[in-house]
């Protein structure tokens, strides 16, 4: 079939909006209609070129939500007509990290997601001339039709809306789980959040849900505030109009340091600070934020050695199938909030205006209705 | 009264066995008659100069064993002929530390004692000529007799041997408490230890213990390996004998990184690859060695993002009056051994060897026996 696509040319090239062919799904894999997909920072960092791993040319995309259209032969657990939100990490349930309860990175079909294909080695893409397109992250929602692993598929609720719920197959999911399958967090914590854009956010109104006392929101731009507040910030604190060394300040504020901190950020120097701000004796920091390639976190080992946890995640801990149908209930039972972070919609055609709104800083999120 | 010490006159320079002053207990504190005391490389540290916090003259040890004299007003947990061990980290059941299940770093005397000083601001020893001389970790076992307060005391079985149970005071902890305690070991784990030294041992015989499945051993002297094995290794590894990189061998021979690594060299390059040879998803790391002053660890966040944790350890995460009794207890039932690792005794007089047999690597525990 044919569909329409924003197409990954090059790296550091507008995406270019095209028809392009897209082959039926083979044994365990689904097409899927896209009805709406997010624009993360994750596809501007492929995007831009900084991403060492990124390929081209690929279909870009990794937060949707969508409809089942047709089911490849051996699908069992999806039917047409099905609401799906793709996975990036995938959930088979069978590997060595599905069964170890520790962690949610499915290691299933790592190596072909990470070389733009699906599980058998090919691309379902491809130009109208035939030249292959590659698939990215396992789910290419920047099409308008796409091919995914059962796997790779979380079947969710039918009256969400899509166009908000796309935003659970990466930011939501990613900033509520690190606090709750990550952190761990319990009641009556304090807590410290390193930026305050959308990951930032969803980490708040996660500590939120979890009964934090303290939730302090730190960043350099002022007109965050607002918005951190409404999903449950309790103090705001600007780097840049604290006296002296920012990490005193914060451990002052929080009566010793904070029991949990959070970058998300990507900036290294932010995850040393979030680290030392973190309370002696049993503070853990999470790192949420993607670093520049070649990027290295540091610290002493004193901080370590009295007591501070560090620890990262991906895609919140969370183990798609099983999390995500329960993020989207959360959202329709009012749990937690959405609408609000998505400050602007386009279709397909407009997809580039939501990368230029993010460099603006606009945007918290923008999503593409199809 | 008057006692026997082994002075740190400087940094720098051998100690000065001499007789000393030693004013009575205080209210909360007690006399103790060291029996046996080891010779740790913390105390090396301090005396060496290298410890920025190091305050001299002092009186260093801090792994001792010995029977209570005198108990001053308002001792309740023990009296005169009480068998105990010194605890450089307190335990007093009140403060915040203590009330969290989640750190062993009672912070109750912690001011004084980092300034060498009982915690009324005084120190209970001086010269013959009336110069103070200040304690050590709180505990200062490099003295016949010595001042300790009551919440820094383990009341220990009477039908253990001092010049054994000593070491139970910190390297037998360290090692053992940093699998029980802080990284929590499981049955059936794959672990790896960097350093075979004293704390490295113990960490072993703490695996062993806890009923891991591989025990890696990584270290340059091949001479280490026959204790090693004895204690619990399963495999060794000498880094000089790889090709190629260390790490990914690691993670080869553990079958995809080790599910707990533990770094007891203080090296901050051992640091990160201990981190980095850990299992992606759940592998832990504990820091144990304590680095050179200013030295840092560091690695790519992406190590952390992909699910390894790093963590340290201070006394093996434990509540000494409440744990160090109980390793005393498996020692006298034969669930740990300690007689192989102290491979050297002496009387205080002849304390400078301790530290000279430690430097050339010739002694696993040199212990002073009184």
């Amino acid at each position: 079939m044919r569909t329409k696509a924003a197409v990954a040319i090059a790296a550091g090239k507008p995406l270019e909006v095209m028809e392009v062919n897209l082959e039926g799904p083979k044994a365990g894999e689904v097409l899927v209609e896209i009805k709406a997909t997010g624009i993360c920072h994750t596809d501007e960092f492929t995007l831009s070129g900084a991403d060492p791993e990124g390929l081209f040319p690929a279909i870009l995309g990794h937060e949707g939500a969508g409809v089942v259209m047709e089911v490849g032969p051996g699908v069992t657990s999806l039917k047409p007509g099905d609401h799906v939100i793709p996975l990036y990490t995938p959930e088979c349930r069978e590997c060595e990290y599905c069964l170890n309860p520790k962690t949610n990175l499915c290691q299933s079909i790592r190596t072909t997601q990470g070389a733009g294909l699906m599980p058998d080695g090919t691309s379902r893409f491809s130009t109208l001339d035939g030249d292959p397109i590659l698939h990215y992250m396992g789910c290419s929602t920047f099409a308008n039709h796409t091919v995914l692993p059962e796997i790779a598929l979380a079947k969710v609720r039918p009256d969400a809306p899509f166009d908000k719920i796309c935003y659970i197959g990466c930011g939501v999911t990613t900033g509520i789980g690190a606090v709750i399958n990550t952190a761990k967090v319990e009641i009556g914590s304090r807590a410290i959040v390193f930026g305050l854009g959308g990951i930032g956010l969803n980490v708040i109104q996660g500590l939120r849900l979890a009964g934090a006392d303290q939730i302090v929101g730190v960043d350099l731009n002022p007109d965050k505030i607002p918005m951190a507040e409404r999903f449950g910030m309790t103090d705001f604190v600007n780097p840049a109009e604290v006296e002296g060394d920012l990490v005193p300040y914060l451990v002052d504020l929080t009566k010793g340091g904070a029991d949990y901190t959070f970058d998300a950020t990507g900036n290294v120097q932010v995850m040393r600070a979030a680290l030392e701000s973190a309370h002696k004796g049993w503070g853990e920091s999470i790192i949420i934020g993607v670093a520049p390639a070649g990027a290295e976190i540091a610290t002493r080992p004193f901080q370590l050695v009295t007591g501070r946890v560090w620890r990262g995640t991906a895609f919140g801990g969370a183990r798609g199938r099983t999390d995500v149908p329960k993020i989207v209930d959360w959202y329709m039972e009012g749990k937690i909030e959405i609408d609000p972070m998505i400050t602007h919609t386009m279709p397909l055609s407009d997809i580039n205006t939501g990368f230029d709104l993010m460099h603006a800083g606009e945007s918290i999120r923008s999503v593409v209705i199809y």
